[in-house]
């Protein structure tokens, strides 16, 4: 792969693994865009928020490359994937980091535990376009192709306008046909939180262990501006994500109870 | 341990280990307030985010118990720990969510990937009073006394009024002497991120490696509203961090790009 001055370099990753389908509709949309480079795990790495392997190096290996893009597979978590290109691996800082497509939604707080849109704040962090994309479907053979449309929307407008510093982009796509999708729709995060069955088993030896299981409980069903409900009503969902977490609104307040 | 009616239950946890001597330190404090449950892993698992153990299940030892606290250790992330104790170890919802006292500070973007601080929002997502503190040193033969002035401050104010659905705070202190501590300061999370500088080695095998560390780059050393600011200058700093992570003021410019 040779980067010309004029491409665009598009830097991808996900964390369902190299060998998801979700990942193979990315690239094929991405390759219209410009020059792609992957970093990803080939295992998944799920539920993995923006953790840093700090404990054992990485390891990176260039699996594939041709004329538009170059795959490497490392070890690390999705936001070691995106430091380890930014740093190591990139010719320059690429134009887009892009994530997904996840298989299964991340909308409402799904959004502090989603390796996918950490990797895209991690992008933000370097002053990147970036975005991560998930269709709300878990199973493997998920139809990922309807996301195609809505990825190019999308990527065109961040192409033309870049998006403010600080700020990247939560992008759920219902698994509905292509003409049952109502358009997209700016939303903002969902209150809700997940409610947890952990499933509690014996080993063979008689040890007690845990598998987490889980269901989303959506504390506000109704409120018409939210993700969960653009999602649950046939609308891509697009949510400003921000790498500031202070409850700027609550500061006032705070500091009058410290006074 | 008996959980009396009035007695407060707190929960802790941390992302250093449980011989961590911050961990020590807080649990003395929190003695003061209630009855005290701890659940963390024996090793160190700093830098593990929000992230979830989905791979690989989760087992859990009591470690010890007396009449004020039970310790418990587990082989998960600090978010695994609170799920944990929250679903199948306490006798009811605790009271407070305390995570630290972390070695080395979690001001301004490395609240994105500390362990302490998710605990604290993970505690905040389950509508409980939580707080992440940290000392501004990372070594291992720190001095924690300082921190439990302030820590007494904090919870008693949160004791008095709780928080706001949502917000959780993240609370670093200087490294310093008490009587050159300034006072506390609300602020807001300095803009920054990390320079990472990966090191390149090759292994006794002559494969390449690389080992992940970095200098914190402030964006905005001069504004004096920052938690960055605040620990630079002798004062310890308290962030209220939200849970909704939209970028609510971009919102309407967002969606006009949309339409």
């Amino acid at each position: 792969m040779v980067l010309e001055q004029n491409d665009k370099l598009i830097l991808l990753t996900n964390d369902d693994g190299l060998y998801a389908n979700g990942l193979k509709t990315l690239i094929e949309v991405m390759e219209e865009f410009g020059k792609v480079v992957l970093v990803s795990t080939i295992e998944s790495m799920s539920g993995m928020s923006q953790a840093l392997t700090v404990k054992i190096p990485l390891r990176v290996k260039l699996l594939e490359e041709n004329e538009k893009h170059r795959i490497y597979t490392c070890n690390g978590t999705p936001t070691d994937s995106i430091k380890l290109a930014v740093n190591q691996l990139l010719e320059r800082m690429p134009d887009f980091v892009v994530a997904g497509i996840n298989h299964g939604a991340n909308a409402s707080v799904s959004v502090l535990y989603s390796g996918t849109m950490a990797a895209a704040l991690e992008g933000c962090l370097y002053g990147v376009n970036s975005v991560g994309f998930s269709l709300n479907d878990f199973s493997r053979t998920a139809d990922f192709s309807v996301c195609k449309k809505y990825i190019r929307i999308v990527m065109e407008k961040i192409a033309v306008e870049s998006l403010p510093p600080g700020i990247c982009l939560n992008v759920n796509i219902p698994s509905l046909p292509e003409n049952e999708i109502k358009g997209i729709k700016v939303c903002r995060q969902a209150r809700g939180n997940w409610k947890e069955e952990f499933e509690k088993r014996k080993d063979p030896m008689g040890r007690t262990y845990y598998w987490l299981t889980g269901m989303f409980q959506n504390h506000e069903p109704d409120a018409m501006d939210t993700d969960e409900w653009a999602l649950t009503n046939g609308y891509v969902s697009v949510v400003p994500v921000s790498v500031d977490m202070t409850a700027h609104w609550y500061m006032d307040k705070l500091t009058g109870r410290f006074n």
